[in-house]
């Protein structure tokens, strides 16, 4: 069911055909000037939702090839395999050059299931992140703006970081590469599935704590999506552990408030090696 | 360059036209009867490194969609974007059915570059798993084979368990979702970027240290490959934190003989919920 909410709004596709979905990319889930990777996964994650017999991503990999615009776009999905539990589908989000050429900007490769047909088997041995209460947080919002450029997609959430992980916003980098936050849509829709694309991604970067800044763009992203977020804020928990070769990975956790281990990203991206190595 | 060795004897391909490739799936790489995901991935990944202009996959992920058979298969690739630096393909191997018709088995999407081109700049924070020497570990050819059905593969492999992770073999599971060896390949054949992605998927599943027993299919398989291996055995370590509904994933680390995070992988399973729950 697509929704009023803004989330909702900027990820609806027309279909113009069986696998082809029409959409206009909305200017206001840029940061730092590009269209936010989450969100475009979440674009083609609902693209694939319709296209395939199963409704929700299980897990789901993009590899990002050009920069995205806001403006239009079109998703053209393929049906990989169908089977009882679990279909598998392909998907690609072109956008068009000055000669009207179609230009892929994103592929995908994803398993879809039904989550809500999971046994309720909890066996999981991770804990949520030690953070503190959402009130002793920090958002966009209760500072000037610390990093330059469009910003926009800071107005569509609700994002309070741990104050452990916003040194880089004051001067003051950790050094570690942790990032952790509340996480919200500002407009209160409740987390889902293809919310949860969206979130993985949706926090400042990690490099900002390790002394680095710039863009850190994503070259590709795996996200593993195991349970129905419960209503309620979502905490985000980033780990970056190998910055090596102007590459790292970002690790992301994402807990909702009944304490459940909702989704696991892993992506990499590639950095700019400004200060120094 | 293709050499002799067992790994490249089973993983070369006979190019039967531009980016389609001929292989006889060995059955040498079986464990419980499957085919080894890692060796799989292998064979699709030298697949790309001839189709594409960059020689080593920098991430590379596979949905596995039906389980192949040792015999004959072909993998079809497609260059989805070039860059200077990057490139981008996807490759599917099928094998073929009673009529004769392709199936598909495996498909890819992945990334690829040049490892030995990236700046030497190292800020890995990660540090080696701990694990015993070497000569104080151990492998299947240590005790009595504690799995039913083939496991060819274990004659391909130095595989020396830390015996932290050995419990299930003695009929006392740790209940720890961890699993850690020393690895190498049974011929002295160094590694490489293309046997890091056997090495991923080459140790026993966590699961039997989690008290579960029998298959754990590969749904989807995400590698990065961070850094050429040195020489010399490999320490993979791997964990799983969320066992949950029916799923669960195992990350894994590779660490070369100079203390390099050579690879990080993550993939997503399907288990048997036989022990209860």
């Amino acid at each position: 069911m697509i929704g009023d909410s803004e989330f909702d709004r900027d990820t609806a596709l027309t279909r113009r055909g069986p696998g082809v979905y029409d959409i206009d990319l909305s200017a206001g889930w840029t940061i730092i000037n590009a269209v936010n990777g989450g969100y475009l996964l979440a674009v083609l994650g609902r693209a694939l939702a319709d296209a395939l017999p199963h409704p929700d991503p299980f897990t789901i990999s993009a590899h990002y090839l050009t920069a995205s615009q806001p403006g239009p776009a079109v998703v053209r999905t393929e049906t990989v395999r169908t089977g009882r539990t679990l279909s598998t589908g392909q998907a690609s989000l072109f956008q068009y050059d000055e000669q009207g050429d179609e230009v892929e900007r994103i592929r995908v490769l994803a398993s879809y299931g039904d989550l809500g047909a999971l046994p309720d088997d909890v066996r999981t041995a991770a804990t949520p992140p030690a953070m503190p209460p959402l009130d002793q947080c920090f958002g966009p919002q209760d500072g000037p703006s610390p990093v330059s450029g469009s910003s926009a997609i800071t107005d569509r959430l609700m994002l309070k970081l741990d104050p452990a992980t916003l040194g880089w916003a004051l001067g003051s980098p950790s050094g570690k590469g942790e990032m952790r936050a509340w996480f919200g849509l500002a407009d209160g829709r409740d987390a889902d599935p293809l919310s949860l694309l969206l979130a993985v991604d949706a926090l400042p970067p990690t490099a900002f704590e390790l002394g680095l800044s710039g863009w850190v763009p994503t070259v590709e992203l795996t996200v593993h999506v195991r349970h129905r977020p419960a209503p309620g804020p979502l905490r985000v928990s980033i780990t970056t552990r190998n910055l090596a070769g102007g590459f790292l990975e970002e690790d992301a956790e994402v807990w909702d408030s009944q304490d459940r281990l909702v989704a696991q990203s892993r992506q990499l991206a590639r950095v700019r090696l400004v200060n120094g190595g």
